[in-house]
């Protein structure tokens, strides 16, 4: 053994190869596995069949595609596990729990990154558990997140979850404007913009879901409502599916009728806490 | 008269008293009209207790509640009227063909702002149908999107609906953090960081809904399909509204089993649009 530790990925999708490569670049003795022999064995790494021999390097990294192909694969011969498998909290802390009745190392973490961002400052990694984040700094920036192993996974679902309603309002949008002939390309520049400019709103209507006051010199949740009500009928009109709209309506309309019509938006949290 | 043209305002809402305030400070006279004495008058403005008598301004701005509450106040005495009042793209182009036979100058705006930024280069109005914007460059930037008079109104909806969609995601996010006691302060600096991030993928999600070329090396629509899953599930487990979540599960899903599974997010769209 050199003076790095040896590092052993399992999973070679898109992100454990990414993963696999960014090692290798910055000079560990890296070992791979993949349940199938149809993804590519990345450059300078030494391929094993099982993952009993995957388990002899120091750290082992887990990015499998769901926690139903990992948990049968995992044994007490692991030293140390870095598990970036994309979870709920619960199986991450089911899976600490695990490793520590073992005496296996463990960390959880979670890649806020594309594949091609591994290895670059871009690719934020959060991590949580164990304060030691191993060889994690070869992928991007670790950020720890709590004592809690479940944390990272729940920031992973709390983030894409932002991701996914942006992503879904933007293409319900796009869809509305294409039925009056405008063009992606046209109405983009101004959603990117808006967007932007909407997201400097997000701190202060943090700390409205914290302080619990609702007040608002700015737009009341009633004018909202009536809002989202004609962003349904003119999909509707247009033969669009509704499915997100509709959804964010019922929502917002039943903070509405729960005595938030005055408030601001960020009293809708009260029916989703509820 | 003097060299500006009168103008007047009815209702005298946030926003409509914001609008009188503006025209005020660039040197208009200033007539305004509310149908409830509650609200305040503007400072350096005439009110008026009937519409009628605000119909003798050259220029006749509308920024009622609703559609409702404006239809029956309009009669061919205006001469030029620029309707702010928010709405359905239907109801604007109706409005513009009545404005049409009754000889009626007309043109339809929305206000991408919040009152507090009235007046400033940060406001901005989009308008449409006729290309004359009359006063509207007092309140802020005046951007013209097209001679169809509805697509002010779709421009509004569209461009609110990803901000409704957003901020949903965001709350449904806090929430899910606070489940675990992470405070809104420590959750979204790292939320702003990751949607502005995120928000630099639009153009090219919109380039993907144009060619309808949905290839991804990225992430394929089984993953966040997956992951839509265990975000419904956590907020489940939570005791959390899933409404959000749920409703973007199932049009995501439905994409899936329609074929996207290997596709990128941006193949949504396809589920929307038939």
């Amino acid at each position: 053994m050199g003076t790095k530790k040896t590092v052993s990925v399992l999973g070679l999708g898109r992100m454990g190869g990414a993963l696999a490569r960014a090692l290798v670049d910055k000079g560990y003795e890296v070992t791979v596995w993949n349940r199938s022999e149809d993804k590519p064995t990345p450059p300078n790494t030494t391929r094993v069949s099982t993952p009993e021999e995957a388990f002899k390097s120091d750290v082992v990294i887990t990015c499998l595609s769901t926690y139903e192909a990992q948990q049968p694969l995992l044994t007490n011969d692991i030293k140390t596990l870095v598990n970036l498998t994309s979870g709920t909290p619960e199986q991450a802390r089911n899976t600490a729990q695990w490793a520590e009745s073992n005496g296996v190392e463990y960390v959880d973490g979670v890649i806020m990154a594309v594949p091609q961002q591994i290895g670059t400052p871009q690719a934020r990694i959060l991590f949580s558990g164990n304060e030691n984040h191993y060889v994690l700094d070869a992928f991007g920036e670790p950020v720890h997140v709590g004592e809690d192993a479940g944390l990272a996974a729940l920031y992973d679902l709390a983030l894409l979850g932002l991701m996914w309603a942006a992503f879904g309002g933007y293409l319900q949008a796009v869809a509305l404007m294409g039925s009056a002939g405008i063009a992606p390309e046209r109405f983009t520049p101004m959603a990117v913009s808006w967007l932007n400019e909407m997201t400097t709103l997000l701190p202060e209507m943090g700390e409205e879901t914290q302080s619990r006051q609702y007040e608002t010199e700015v737009s009341a949740l009633d004018i909202n409502v009536a809002g989202l009500r004609m962003l349904t009928e003119a999909g509707r009109e247009q033969g669009l599916d509704t499915t997100l709209p509709q959804a964010l309506h019922d929502l917002f309309e039943r903070a509405q009728r729960n005595g938030h019509g005055a408030h601001s938006i960020a009293s809708v949290i009260e029916e989703i806490r509820k």
